[in-house]
Parts: C-alpha cells; sequence; structure tokens
C-alpha cells in the first residue's frame, strides 16, 4: 500500500515557505491507519519492544495502537508541567528558544526495551530529548519508528547509532 | 479486571484542593491499557461506529487503539492554530476564560456514525464542544466512552440525549 498519497502537504504552514506534511489525512483513513500501524508493529515484534514511548501529542496517535497491537504499554512524553507525578526533564534547543520535555519517573523501568514513536523526522530535536529521558530512566531505546521522515533536514545525524524505521521518506 | 488500581489520585494537582486522577499508569501497563481499550472496542461495534474522534492530548491515547482495532479512522480535535488545513471552531467557556477547539473541515463526512473517545469526563465542557464539531461536519455522535468519569461534577448533564459509557466511575 502507498501511504503517500495520504499525506497532504501544506505549503507556507506554520509559515512562509515550510512545506508541512500533514498526516491527519492518513490518520482518518481506516485502511491507511491500519496499515501504517501494522508495519510499526511488524518492526516492533523483531527488536522485542517491552514499552512505546512518544512526544506529544502527534507521537501518541502514532505509538498508542502499536502499544495495544503487542499487548505492551505506552508512556507519554509531555511538556513541561503537564504531568502530574515526579518526573525527570531534558531542555533541548528550538528555533525560537529552549523547550522542556519531561516523563513520569517510573515510566520506564530499568533494562525495558523500549521503541519511541512520533509523526515525523525534520530535524530530531524532539527525538533526540526523547532518547534522553528513556535512557535517563534506565530504558534500552530498541527501536525509534517515524511515518514520515523530512530526508533533506538531516535529523538521522542525530540518531547516530539507533534503529531507525521511517515508513514515507521525503527526498 | 478491576482497572481502578492503575488511576493514580494525585493530591492538590494541577491547583490545591483537586484530587487529580492520573491514568498513566493504566497506559503504561499492556494488560490494563489493552484491557480497557477491548471494553471501549466492544462498545464501538454495538454502535457501529465509522469513525473516533477525540480531543488532545488524552483523547488521543483512549482513541487510536480503538480507531486501529475497528479498522476505522480517526480525527483529533485540538486548540486552535494546531491543525494546519480549513477547520470549523467552537468556543467554549473554561475555568479561566474561553477557549477555541478545532477540527479539520474534511475530518467528518456527512453521515458517519462517530465514537468520541476521551480520558475522564468531569464538567462536560471539552466533550461538549467536540460534539459540537461533529455534529457541525454532519456527523452523528452515536457514542461517548471515556476511561475515567467524575459523578459528582456532574458533566452527565451536559450530555443529555447521548450514549455514555464509562469504565471508571468516582462517585
Amino acid at each position: 500500500m502507498d501511504l503517500k498519497p495520504y499525506i497532504k502537504i501544506v505549503p507556507d504552514w506554520p509559515k512562509p515557505g515550510i512545506k508541512f506534511k500533514d498526516i491527519t489525512p492518513l490518520m482518518d483513513n481506516g485502511d491507511a491507519f491500519r496499515y501504517a500501524t501494522d508495519q510499526i508493529v511488524e518492526y516492533a515484534k523483531e527488536k522485542q519492544i517491552d514499552l512505546i514511548v512518544g512526544p506529544e501529542a502527534r507521537g501518541f496517535i502514532v505509538g498508542c495502537p502499536v502499544a495495544y497491537a503487542l499487548g505492551v504499554g505506552f508512556a507519554p512524553v509531555r511538556k513541561d508541567g503537564k504531568l502530574p507525578r515526579e518526573t525527570v526533564k531534558v531542555t533541548y534547543g528550538k528555533e525560537y528558544g529552549d523547550d522542556v520535555l519531561t516523563i513520569h519517573k517510573d515510566a520506564v523501568k530499568p533494562g525495558q526495551r523500549v521503541l519511541i514513536t512520533d509523526d515525523l523526522l525534520a530535524t530530531g530535536g524532539t527525538i533526540e530529548a526523547t532518547i534522553k529521558l528513556v535512557e535517563q530512566l534506565g530504558g534500552i531505546v530498541a527501536g525509534i519508528a517515524f511515518l514520515v521522515e523530512l530526508s533533506y533536514l538531516d535529523g538521522r545525524s542525530k540518531l547516530d547509532g539507533y534503529d531507525v524505521l521511517t515508513l514515507i521518506p521525503y527526498e
């Protein structure tokens, strides 16, 4: 199944010059959503995953069905102040200043094999921060899965040494 | 399976006097997550659902696995400015002023039977707004499913005439 027709390219959003890759048409289509999820489920089985971790909010859309299909848990990574219990934090640089991502301290057990999920790999900053959070808690990042990859932004350079699956590459 | 032990009650969060119901321990446990999802899947089958709609971000966690299990799509409801294409909007009152929720104009097709999902029914404001968005697009709200319901806040009064499932009630 060719998933690319289900990604809508939105010109000049969120700002002039950006061609935004909108995944919502893919999620809105039951066949495409299931097919995409099943590809990531197969990958996760090979990697013997114990837990899925995804950053808010589109990482939840990608990761939660994978967790359900595997019968494993899902742990959310959220912006600072959104999780109610004790967290660990990572500060990472974004285009307009720093941002902070957090995860509950008890979300990952030491030695668990974790799959990180998100909708899109661009410059890789969010995922690099998510990796740090998982590893701070003693988790093993056994794989990272995206629906879309913007290869020309070279986010892979930040993920050196990690195993990465992307379903829909843009060169 | 008793799901209540997987909900952690966090006192005085996000502000003094609130006993926050944290669903992350439930999501973090593969068995509990799958069991909870399967209850909603059974309910959705009875209601002959064509599409799942959920408000960000915890509505994604609950709804996306249900969409996957049924082989139907998932359409996100997001805060204003987060969706890249043409949307419809609803303004609704919150404790500290108004908020705006949006959905893509093409997310729901007229006549589709929609299940709305969220983690928690409190006063019902977010869900009331989500119902309006679905109905503006011609969708039929055939059911609404929550993990947790705080019955004492009487959110049900806002959902009069709709079919509601909750898995974990607090009286």
